[in-house]
């Protein structure tokens, strides 16, 4: 295997509403496949409150550790949308009204610029504009982090306008086989070929309802010959123990599981 | 208002099938609504791999900078479930065979006790085991750290047996209202309203489609009084300024709203 540069990212996700459990996130998901197509891992995520002391330390102890942030959350036109202000202050860089932010806002707007619209035309200086062809309000990047809204199809599309545009690695693939037996009883198998395959990743995922269960079994490589290797030895080890792995991905519903 | 010191608590998530996208976390939501029926606050959560290194920088990391930690994932019986080995490494304590746990999980078990099964009665030396009403294999409290189940079903059942062990404040109360308006036009007022009262926590979220659009206004606070004096001030703040505010979260549906 030739070795490769990972180049990762971390997510934060910034917003009262979902430290409160009132609001479910729906974008770390998203994202984490999004960047896997760009060859980009997302290492972590961190969900953060609209506390600007927290944002702005967090920004900086990430954009540090990690090639890419991404934040979601906190670019809306009122009072408790701080994100921009709080990037700005983690580089220490002012805020100016950006004419082609303003520009693009109003373009999907009807009324006058409000003091809350106007808000969201504020870019950091050296930001460039990340397009919102949702609802007008762009995002930006700044150094390596980039900020975008909270609201999922807003997020999602900020993101298709960003394609290409990240220095990535090789995506990782997987493939995944399941069986019907419990994970305590197929641990030894497992384990002897992580061992043989150390640079794949083998993720055991169970399932059960009642006396049916069982283990997806998902493999892990962005090197698509180890990554079949390994898929080949773990079929074979399994079938030489007794169990039956068969391939994909076992969904089985409460009702099937009966 | 009575300042009264908050309780936080921290969430870790731990694993690389929730990073890479493949599951989406459903605890979150769920232990901040539990924690904030205890008086505790949720301030963060993190999502981290399955990564040894990683999992005790960050277990000491936040162990420290919170009242109380919680961890789901990574306790099965696979050589992926590394959460327990983690924790121990943390705190500096050796790992034990708990005749307890042993107890709890093979009453629940058919079968001889497996490797994979003696995998999951091991504890941390000086832990308490958190019973696992649903599946038998435990998690345990270790000072301030509780390791719990990442199956949201297991992982609920677990906390159903914390329910008044820890020493928590005063739970956040909370109140909502609605405006059919957007929030660029809304902003000042709102502004307005949480500067007069800094201690009242005012998040706004949008919603809308196509035409109709508005913001749910979410006022918080655990002391009921300034939490209802806050609500009628921003309530008759909305109706000065020509909005018609109204109880209650809108949750309109895309037909509601066409």
């Amino acid at each position: 295997m030739t070795e490769q540069r990972r180049v990762t990212a971390c997510l934060l996700i910034i917003g009262d509403e979902i430290l409160s459990g009132r609001t479910r996130d729906a974008n770390l998901s998203y994202l984490a496949k999004w960047l896997n197509g760009e060859g980009v891992e997302l290492r972590e995520a961190r969900v953060i409150p609209d506390d600007a002391e927290v944002i702005i330390r967090t920004v900086n102890e990430v954009r540090a550790a990690y090639d890419y942030v991404f934040t979601t959350g906190g670019i809306g036109p009122t009072h408790d949308d701080i994100t921009t202000d709080c990037v700005a202050a983690a580089f220490g860089v002012p805020l100016h009204f950006n004419e082609e932010a303003a520009k693009q806002l109003m373009a999907r707007l009807t009324g006058p610029m409000t003091e809350g619209r106007r808000r969201m035309t504020r870019i950091p200086e050296g930001a460039t504009i990340i397009r919102n062809p949702l609802s007008g309000a762009p995002g930006f990047r700044l150094g390596n982090v980039h900020v975008l809204a909270g609201i999922p199809a807003v997020t999602e599309a900020m993101l298709e306008t960003l394609r290409g545009t990240l220095s990535g690695g090789r995506p990782v693939r997987s493939e995944t086989l399941h069986v019907f037996a419990g994970e305590s009883v197929i641990a030894a198998t497992l384990l002897g070929v992580q061992e043989q395959f150390p640079d794949v990743s083998i993720g055991s995922y169970p399932f059960g309802h009642q006396d049916r269960y069982g283990a997806n079994l998902v493999l892990r490589s962005p090197d698509e010959t180890r990554l079949g290797e390994a898929t080949e030895a773990l079929r074979q080890a399994l079938e030489r123990n007794g169990f039956a792995p068969a391939a994909g991905e076992a969904t089985p519903t409460p009702e099937d599981l009966v």
